[in-house]
């Protein structure tokens, strides 16, 4: 309901009238007092006078009255251990497709393999749990899927070349800007749910010296619209949820992709395997060409891209400037 | 130490004497006192006398001390909701692989798909945590490795010639006798952990009028020893997990399967695919020669066995008297 209120005095230019409020959304003038009241406390300065409520500044917060729409689906957090560690538990519960857990910041943000997330605030970062009638073996297109829409997202608000690394990074010339990480809990046949989280640096600052990792706020040289890059990236997923199973979507990864004809490094599950990427297979598998002409298939793993093409001795350390 | 106790007396033709076993397990005459006194609230009987104690019999129940290498890992429940939910709290907290949640009955044991199994006291209901480092896509192996396991002690123990049904049933005679379900909680890359739980209809009477099920009580026409069995299966298991990625496993599966070379109708996802099982692949993936010669992979899903060729409509319902 807050969302609701939010909504009619934002699409409103003047002071709109608690009784026009009231009739507009059904609910007594009261209870529009008590949310207005609420939303106060929030952070909004809400002007009040004779003629109705005038909404004056909005706090730089992903609150759930910000997506109107998604509200309910919302559960929102100033700071939080892990938007995963919650998502799961309410996933494990029974949350539907859809919840959305977000927070400000994190205390102990996980990325892949368990390592940390650095998360602070001025960032994005959220967990979205989908239950999509797939078998596990497809679910890394799960992440190729979220990917692409945050890369498309980027594109489309700030013209930025956003490119792809596989298997889930985001990249702004060559450095990552947002990482993502899907957990699952499944049968053999099929997925109960997949979580995917998503940590975009954003209004984040970088320190100069790291050269593997940027934000949109030092990349544009402005702050930007938190609200809206998330409004407009969960826009940018819903739409793709659908598409999850076509050859599309593919096409699309393939069309971003930073990773596709450059050599690259993989290191999976202990296997090191070097050699120049060349398609990615229905499961969203990187398939390598190494050296000796032979193909391999990488499921899931560390990404390098190498910046020229180096011995294929599937050993030897990679010096980090030859590297992304 | 219970176990020590028990095994202990039961090497020991004679009385044991309370100093012996003190002396043997290193721990004091009033602990073993306190001990026995446990065991036979237990159900345990032992014989106590001046010249020391004796086992007289045991009760018919799979408690932790009746596995003394394994005591330690064994949570035991005379009755659960289900020991696969058990040890998702289990794994999630952390517990270590090999694991096990044993339980004498389930008020809601679950097969597949959120399906029931029936679990009366009698049967053998177990599930096993297991941190295997693979990637997702192959951890449909540890469902045909933990179904080669238990046709092998069912062929070991009894003779019986115990089949197997893709993707993960055990059959005597075509007949069903043992559940597998696995589930995992996995990152794209890898496995968190995968729980396999094992239900064997043992000493539980199926109706005369179920053809598509059986115990090994009424195949044999005796009660077999629930003990012997689930130490045998533990073993055959554990010595098949070092090979889980092996071609071995495979090719023990393969001479095992009663689906292979079978004509199959499986329902995988919604989608039906009839055919010859020719092969499975490296995941686990059943391969079906269709009629018009093209091949299909299906990765997990019901399949059914088919007594001879159907016409390849990939549609029409089967009767249940000609199937499995």
């Amino acid at each position: 309901m807050k969302g609701q209120i939010l909504k009619a005095l934002r699409e409103c230019s003047d002071y709109l009238s608690g009784e026009k409020l009231s009739e507009q959304l059904g609910i007594s003038r009261v209870s529009i007092w008590k949310h207005i009241r609420s939303l106060k406390k929030d952070g909004y300065v809400i002007g009040a006078s004779p003629r109705g409520y005038r909404l004056v500044s909005s706090p730089d917060l992903l609150l759930p009255y910000e997506f109107p729409d998604l509200e309910q689906r919302i559960h929102y957090f100033p700071e939080i251990g892990s938007t995963m560690d919650a998502a799961r538990e309410l996933a494990r519960k029974g949350a539907g497709e859809g919840t959305i857990v977000i927070a400000e910041a994190q205390a102990h943000g996980r990325g892949r393999l368990s390592r940390e997330w650095l998360s602070p605030k001025g960032g994005i970062y959220f967990t979205l749990i989908l239950r999509p009638s797939i078998s596990p073996a497809y679910a890394p297109r799960i992440n190729l899927m979220a990917s692409v829409a945050v890369a498309a997202t980027i594109r489309k608000l700030f013209g930025l070349n956003a490119e792809l690394k596989w298997p889930n990074d985001v990249l702004i010339e060559g450095r990552k800007v947002c990482g993502i990480l899907a957990e699952m809990d499944a049968e053999m046949d099929v997925v109960n749910f997949v979580n995917v989280g998503i940590g975009i640096n954003a209004n984040t600052s970088v320190p100069q010296f790291e050269k593997t990792a940027t934000s949109l706020k030092d990349t544009l040289g402005r702050k930007i619209s938190r609200k809206e890059f998330l409004s407009v990236l969960l826009g940018e997923i819903e739409r793709r949820q659908a598409l999850l199973m076509e050859a599309d979507l593919l096409e699309e990864w393939k069309k971003l992709s930073g990773t596709l004809n450059k050599y690259v490094r993989i290191l999976s599950l202990g296997e090191v395997i070097v050699g120049r990427a060349i398609d990615i297979d229905t499961t969203g598998a990187l398939i390598i060409r190494k050296r000796n002409g032979s193909l391999k298939k990488a499921l899931a793993g560390d990404c390098i891209h190498l910046r020229e093409e180096t011995p294929d001795t599937d050993m030897g350390a990679v010096s980090r400037q030859h590297s992304v």
